[in-house]
Parts: C-alpha cells; sequence; structure tokens
C-alpha cells in the first residue's frame, strides 16, 4: 500500500509499505477514505523536532473498517468511522473521566504501541489501529451517502482540529453571552471560532493579519477581527470592547507570544482554553494568574470524547468545520501538501488515497 | 490608637498611632472588634518579603463602623461588617464580573489608596477603610448577639481564610461526589477541606505531617489523611485510592513543591485550585498541563464575593471555620502572636483589640 514517511526534515515521501494485518484481538485494521496534514506535522517536516529514523506520520483520518480483531465489538467491517488523534483504552481512570487523550495506555499514531508493535501513520491507503474498541468512532451512515452530501471533510475534522477547537472552547467555559478572544488563526483557531459560537458566545474576536484567514474566520462565526499582536492586539482589543476585555480566550497556537496574548486578552476571573502544543518556552507566569484570578485549562484534546456531541451538528450541516480545508491533493502527492503548508500557501490539506 | 507596625524582619509592634478620620467621601471608619494574623504576614516577619520602611499590618477583621462618608450607602454606623483582605471599587469589568481581587483600583491593607493616602493595617483599633461603599460587608446582626452566639472568629475567617479556602474549592470545580486533595495543612488549607465538604465533595485526603492539624482536618471534614509529600505522597494517595489520582486539589501553600504536589495529585482531566501566594519558584509545568489535561485556577481570592455565599452557613453553624484559631491575644501582645505563628506553636491567632 501506499503509506507517507518522514525521512528527514523536509523529506516526506508516499511510498510503497507492507498493508496492515491484525497483531493483536484488540486491533482494527482500516481503509482510509480521506486523511489530512496538521500543524503539528510541520514541525519535523521543518525540523523543529529532529526525525531520529524514518516512520509512518499522519493522525487524522476517516475510514471505513476492513477487519477487527475478536474483541472489538464497537464496529464491524464496512462501518464508516472517525478515528481520534490519540488512541486510548477506555478504562482507565482518565478515559472514564472523559480525557482519552491522559489515557494511561494512550497511544500515537507513527509510534510504537504497548505491545510493541509499530503504529501506521493516518496518512496511508490502511492503518492498523490498535486500542479499536474504544478508539473507533463509528458515523452510523453509509460512505455513498456520506461522500454524495460531501460531508467527509467536515467529518474529518473531528478526527483532531474540530475537536480540538472545541476542546479549547470548553476548557475556557465558554458559554451563552460571553466575548471570546481567539489567538491563532490556523486550522484549529478557525474551528475555536466555529466553537465559541456554537457554545453560546455573543461576540468572538479572532486575532489575525492573513486577509484570507480573517474572512474565513468571519465566515465562521468571528464577529471582529484585530489584526494587531501581542500588548498591540491586547490594547486593540480593549478599545474594541469599549474598555473592557474577553471573558475567555483561546490559545490556539503554543508559543510564549501566544500564551502571553491569551492571557492578556482576557478580565480578572478570565479563563484561557489552551490547545496550542507547547513550545518555544510556551510558559504560564503563574504571578499574572494569581494577581488576575485567570484560569488556565486544556492541553491534548480528548477528541474521541468531544465527537458524539459534534457529529450531530456535522451530519446536520449546523457547523462546516471542513471549511478549513482549501487544498485537496492525492497520497500520492503528499510531499507537496506538506511544502503547500510549510510555504502558507495552503491552510490545511486533505489527503485522498 | 494602638495599631500594629512592622519595623524590620521579627520587629512587629502594637504602637500609639493617630487615630483614622474619613479622608475622601468613599471611606468609612471602623472599630476593630477582632482582627488576626495571616500566614503571608510572616513573609515580611520572616525578611521574606523585606520590610523597607515601617508600615501597618494586618488584612483580616470584623469591626463596627463608626462614620461613613457622604457616598457610601451600603452601612451605616453601628453595623457589624466583615471586611474582605484587598479593598475594591465594585465598579470595573473584574469586580462586576465576581473578581474584586481583580478590581482596576485594588487597594491592600498597609499600602496606599489611589489618592495617594496611606491606608491603615488591620491589626489595629481603628481602621479606615477605602473604597467602603463596595468593600463593606454587613453581617445584618447586632455585636452582642453576635459575641453571645461565639460567632466572631468564625465571621472573621470570611475576611480571608475561609473565602480564600472556598476560592481553591471553586476554583478546582469542586463539586458533588469528587475526591479532592488538599495540599497544605495551615488555615487555608483546613478551610479548603471545609470548603470541599461544602461543595459536596464525597472523599477528601488531606495531607498533614501535623497530628494536631491532622486531627483537626479530620474535625472539619477531611475523610483520610496522608502524612507523605512530594512524590511519596502522591503515590500513598494513589495507593489509598486504589490505584486512582484525586478529582480535583487544592493548592494552600505557594511553593514549587506544593503546586507539583496538587498536579500530581490529580486524574488526567484533573483540575487544581490555587491559593497559595506564589513564592519560592512557583511554577505551573506547561507540559504537564497539556499532557493531562489539567486545569488550574485560582489566584487572590475576591473574598466580597464569596461572602455572601458563606455567610448563611456561618451564622447557621453550618460551618465552623474559625476553629482554625487555636490562639486568642490581646492586640497589645501582637508581638507574640507572631512568634507563636513564626515557631508554629499556634496555626493561626485571634487578635482582640
Amino acid at each position: 500500500m501506499l503509506a507517507t514517511m518522514i525521512h528527514a526534515a523536509r523529506d516526506v515521501r508516499a511510498e510503497e509499505r507492507p498493508d496492515p494485518v491484525l497483531l493483536t484481538p484488540h486491533d482494527a485494521v482500516l481503509r482510509v477514505v480521506a486523511a489530512c496534514v496538521c500543524g503539528s506535522d510541520l514541525w519535523p517536516y521543518r525540523g523543529v523536532t529532529p526525525t531520529k529514523e524514518p516512520h509512518p506520520i499522519g493522525h487524522e483520518l476517516i475510514g471505513v473498517v476492513e477487519e477487527v480483531g475478536a474483541e472489538v465489538t464497537s464496529a464491524e467491517p464496512g462501518d464508516v468511522v472517525v478515528v481520534p488523534f490519540s488512541l486510548s483504552c477506555g478504562r482507565c481512570q482518565s478515559c472514564r473521566a472523559g480525557y482519552p487523550s491522559a489515557c494511561d495506555r494512550v497511544t500515537g499514531f507513527g509510534s510504537t504501541d504497548r505491545e510493541g508493535h509499530p503504529v501506521d501513520g493516518a496518512q496511508s491507503e490502511r492503518v492498523r489501529i490498535p486500542l479499536a474498541q474504544h478508539s473507533l468512532f463509528p458515523v452510523g451512515r453509509p460512505l455513498a451517502d456520506l461522500e454524495a452530501a460531501g460531508l467527509v471533510p467536515h467529518l474529518l475534522t473531528l478526527s483532531d482540529v474540530m475537536s480540538t477547537g472545541h476542546h479549547a472552547a470548553v476548557s475556557a467555559g465558554v458559554g451563552p453571552g460571553d466575548t471570546v478572544a481567539v489567538v491563532g488563526d490556523g486550522a484549529v483557531g478557525l474551528c475555536g471560532v466555529i466553537a465559541a459560537r456554537r457554545l453560546g458566545a455573543e461576540r468572538v474576536v479572532a486575532f489575525s493579519r492573513h486577509p484570507d484567514r480573517a474572512a474565513l474566520a468571519r465566515e465562521l462565526g468571528a464577529t471582529d477581527v484585530v489584526a494587531e499582536r501581542g500588548e498591540e492586539g491586547v490594547a486593540a482589543l480593549r478599545e474594541l470592547l469599549g474598555g473592557d476585555l474577553a471573558d475567555a480566550a483561546l490559545e490556539c497556537v503554543g508559543t510564549e507570544e501566544s500564551m502571553a496574548q491569551a492571557l492578556g486578552s482576557v478580565r480578572g476571573g478570565g479563563r484561557v482554553g489552551f490547545v496550542g502544543v507547547p513550545h518555544g518556552g510556551s510558559q504560564v507566569p503563574i504571578g499574572q494568574l494569581f494577581r488576575r484570578n485567570i484560569t488556565v485549562g486544556g492541553g491534548m484534546a480528548p477528541a474521541r470524547a468531544h465527537m458524539a456531541e459534534l457529529l450531530p451538528d456535522v451530519l446536520s450541516g449546523a457547523i462546516r468545520p471542513g471549511k478549513v480545508f482549501d487544498a485537496e491533493m492525492p497520497l500520492a502527492d503528499v510531499a507537496q501538501a506538506y511544502a503547500a503548508m510549510d510555504e502558507r500557501r495552503a491552510t490545511k490539506v486533505l489527503l485522498r488515497p
């Protein structure tokens, strides 16, 4: 089968690999219908995260079940399933509490599972899914219907970006009437805009200096866009809000600057939901939290736990998070997909095997 | 009048000072019925916070209004009031949102108010209260009745410790059925135990290695006590909970070690409410928050905002937070009160002018 391997910085290849097979009774094998490239995939691509040896890459997918192990009863061959970007057992305390991304046995795509078997990447024609019983999320409709309705890209976002944007908003306690600032105009930030509106925010201010993304943010529900960043961004926000600040902010980048901007954007007692993977010195200045009574919550999104809430709104078209895909390419052209995102010619690229 | 001044490390004196008078139409002058010494007062006492020049000290009091300025209508002479440890305007965005401790005009005892006038300390016979309209919290009962019912010490805790313990629990999202770990067995931690139980926690585990405080923690509602600290404390907690961790933790100390213990005590998706004033390198390791989806909230307690919820339970005797006072001294002996707390001969000392 064709599968994406990263060999080194800026060296991503779609290449022939052995077809996956069931290795344990807890596995499933899927045929991938659509996958995509994540902003976090750009880190190894850019060399920010070193690639010590070649490995499969990609962690977002919607697929069709081809085969399940003897212990897997949650889905059967032919089912269309979305798979969250982190695989989980469903039984440990964190899973039971609704945080499968903090699962005791959490397993990532392109890594090694708890039995020591290599795990495929999602940017592939096929994948073996360990911990399949809890990790597969059946959509409940035939693929032909979903394709005909154009729902595949929207459903694919439940795998990561839409669930992550929702997690930022939930972690920031967004509720009816809130004013919410969104830091980051990438695919996650844009999904954060959708999520904040969906949870009842009255005013959603997107920080963006890219005209295309700002326009999309408005289309997805942002009521205002602020182009300034950092302290100037906070000052512009305060002016926009008549001297006030936001009730909540979504930190969808992961740098020290973006966290500072999110913390500076909220009033005393405000809440920051953070989902930007921390890097480059990202930190939480505890003195500021203390003086201003700011709550910081979030982290790696428990995508599997959020899917049940989000699925009906995707199926009904109430939310259309697939709009974050501004390019679609065949899996064979995966190297071009990475390059397009790296060079910011695309926000997020959907891949079709 | 007699008032407490700190001159330098370990040099606290009750000395004669001019009686306070109204300086603005927004002031009130109170006669102090009871004040007390806070754990945070020990920092300048111990020289951890340097004392550059002598200043009044103390920030917790219950008193009787003697005089109010022309703009103060929230209380009148003769009213018994509790005063929160931070004074606030009641009108800015943070105040309106219920976070007066993050008020734009927040003013502390023993400092300087926004008009440039010195502010008295609460460990005094009398005090001028700036921003009195919003800062005074009338108890609604005559002093003689409160004294006869022995309620004065319990009411006094609303000024700081009980409101702060409650804030830790609220910030940690404590609710019915939760298992809560409390880090810190000082007066705030003990009030955190009360607060967690009051909010419905089923199991409250107090970390304490002092037999007296452990016993008091149990009396106030702790279901379990763990003597170990740090990683050993977390391991002991996990053993106690059959392999699980707490849903929430209250960080009531303010050191790097106590924050690490609180973060380590909660399950994936757990919540840490922190009210320990950060010092000595206290920090929030964002990578741990991200991986484990831990929410951190809290800070300087909005005591004024919590009083209305807590007052009925104090008046009814449903909670008895005044139990944290294990010594009472005349104001004239304030130096002995500091020494007793510094040497851990007392948890918290109540002062009677």
